[in-house]
């Protein structure tokens, strides 16, 4: 992260970067395992950052939020009534399962101070964790799942990137104690980043789900403000995904993108190797 | 565009900008049209850059380059055996097409200074001007289709956006003078910039085509050095639009593409009123 003026850019790589016009900082802190920053930016309204990397903006978080939650509601073959979030303590994701019905969500969040700063400056999503049906715990994602057995219909990891606090995340012994934390028949899905700028997490994430579920598949999103603009999603299941007829309507989200999301580009197949 | 020490960037906006690191600039002219510049970067490859706007790089000219060939191609009715392209001056679409077996080529480009860096800077692409079939028309695309009637099975236009240059190819007398060009089946088919950062381009392209011809359809790719990531072209027949079952495999395209790139987000369909 770099400040110029009254810029701020995210470091794609040593050799890329984005970089917002900001009207104001509104805060920056470190806190016991990363740090956070929201600005105030012209374009995006306020932008919160975790280490110097966008995780979301008033403008266009609803993509993100969207398609972490109602691709894998949708391709459920159980009822999805009770739903596990690791990370998400913007709230976003929470919101989301809340307005498709889901009746219970343990939301467990490693960082007190993103559910802060999210109260605080991003209130529409962070109003969630104060809803009949959503439990915020704070806590290490990886410890709360152990002994956690057929409890979820639903678990979806909302996490930072697979460096920092979020890397036990990516590791093969965490998708089996998610896989033994769901239901018979239920879906874990998990961000995988940039396919572009990020092939090896992609790879990590579609070989450790592969490793502990029957059904694998990856879907993509249109993501403006996340590196190269296209981000990928990947979702495991032993049982059949479903593909129902009618959904509900998003900002981003439809029918058209229920199906369209898993048809993949050439090269994004040879990172996956299917 | 602006230099800073060794970065090129591209203002998106007055209030956000993607920058690349570069290892040198190669070339910088003010041609009667527009300004050119190609950069040598660190992450891309060399880029050529219009009116301080990324036409293509080295590394991801593969997207564009397929997506604005490869759908139409395969979404005609008629045997595409003749085509004109609109812009195009790298050599890019006309090489696409000539991998499809097309036979011949009009590819008709304002600014022979465009067609001259490339085949200095970028000769993988411009060679396909010295190859048969390829016949390189230097003038006014606008101009140029006057009085051409029922000649072409597909028509390109690869321009720069709808500001400069290319204004009058985002025009109904245009598209008109378009669907005259083409033999009874024939399909048309414009880049239609960002629908998230360019909307109104979209629905210009979007009008003017309905405006024209019997069917028209939006596709989308995924493109990290253009705006938001995230590019629309816009397609128009009087025919059905065949959907293939075999096609060609490229870098980015592929059968899965040829369905999923019709397959809009709501904010999309919401920009066309579709």
């Amino acid at each position: 992260m770099k400040m110029i003026e009254n810029w701020f850019s995210e470091r794609y790589s040593d050799n890329l970067q984005l970089s917002f016009r900001i009207k104001d900082q509104l805060l920056s802190v470190r806190t016991d395992f990363q740090r956070i920053d929201v600005f105030d930016t012209y374009d995006f309204g306020k932008l919160l950052s975790i280490d110097g990397t966008v995780q979301l903006t008033e403008r266009d978080e609803f993509v993100y939020h969207e398609m972490i939650t109602h691709v894998p509601f949708y391709s459920s073959s159980i009822p999805v009534r009770s739903a596990l979030i690791i990370g998400g303590g913007d709230g976003g994701a929470a919101g989301q399962l809340l307005s498709l019905g889901v009746e219970r969500i343990d939301n467990v969040e490693i960082d007190n101070q993103v559910v802060e700063v999210s109260r605080r400056f991003f209130p529409d999503l962070a109003g969630s964790f104060s809803k009949p049906g959503v439990n915020l715990v704070i806590g290490d994602g990886v410890k709360f799942l152990r002994g956690k057995k057929a409890q979820y219909d639903l678990a979806i990891v909302d996490s930072t990137d697979p460096v920092g606090p979020a890397e036990g995340l990516f590791q093969e012994e965490f998708y089996r104690n998610l896989k033994e934390a769901l239901r018979p028949g239920g879906i874990a899905v998990t961000q995988s980043g940039s396919p572009f700028y990020q092939p090896r997490a992609l790879e990590m994430a579609y070989r450790g789900m592969r490793s502990v579920f029957r059904n694998v598949r990856v879907y993509t999103a249109f993501i403006p403000t996340y590196p190269s603009g296209f981000w990928s999603f990947t979702m495991g299941s032993d049982a059949e995904f479903s593909s129902p007829k009618g959904v509900r309507v998003g900002r981003y989200f439809n029918g058209d993108i229920m199906r369209g999301c898993f048809l993949l580009p050439q090269f994004v197949h040879e990172i996956i190797g299917d």
